[in-house]
């Protein structure tokens, strides 16, 4: 597992989001979701499909800033639930997404991948929205603490 | 988040599914999902919600077991992916899903949770199912070495 940038994973050619943090292994990025404000993920910047594929000091790092993204989330969202999720395959590059999740969003308890449930609610995106940049603010000096 | 058993909670009240390993602090289960032969669930014994209610000892321990179970599917089934998860919407009692997921398979290249995209392949699935019990057995072994 080389980890070399593959052609054509548009993990390993763009960004793919806005970019929240970027350290040496992985970069958090917020992904534009519809429905979803508070959609980041955790993307390892080498090309590599499992995270068992990753070294026991990298599974543990990568994991780390998995846990400071839901800590961010929890803290200044209070979400009625996380979600986490390593899947790939589509896009078979290792990222985590970290989504936080709400009673009167799309889809609870549904996951995000499932059909909708109900009718977008703008007016309480709009207000998760307007906290993550203090949110992402705060994330990126933990990270920066973190690595 | 004491951690005390929650009234109604299907994964306090019950195993879950099939046993496959149980430890102090959290046990193995195979899911029945239609469609999945090899679908795990790495579920934590104290009832608590969320990833980051555990302490970061117990934290790296959930995934420690996690691993141990990704990379028994990876080498006993070699799955085109792997696919992880941690949502909780329904049941808030913290478990990871642990599937192995093949090209073949009812929803891929989408998530379980999506709509299906193809009939199930029932003879591929039975293979897959008579691997398990080899799987399991080697499974139940490293994961009493790892605690």
């Amino acid at each position: 597992m080389s980890g070399a940038p593959a052609p054509g994973c548009p993990l390993c050619d763009g960004v793919g989001g806005t970019l929240v943090w970027q350290g040496q292994r992985c970069r958090v990025i917020r992904a534009d979701e519809a429905g979803y404000p508070a959609f980041y993920r955790v993307v390892w910047q080498a090309h590599v499909a499992e995270w068992t594929d990753l070294t026991l000091a990298d599974r543990a790092h990568c994991l780390d800033v998995v846990a400071a993204v839901e800590t961010a989330l929890r803290a200044h969202l209070g979400p009625d639930k996380i979600n986490l999720a390593s899947l790939g395959n589509m896009v078979p590059h290792l990222h985590w997404h970290v989504v936080a999740r709400f009673a009167w969003d799309r889809h609870f308890p549904a996951p995000v991948w499932a059909a909708a449930q109900r009718a977008a609610n703008v007016e309480r995106e709009s207000a998760v929205a307007a906290r993550l940049p203090a949110l992402e603010a705060e994330l990126a000096q933990s990270l920066a603490r973190l690595v």
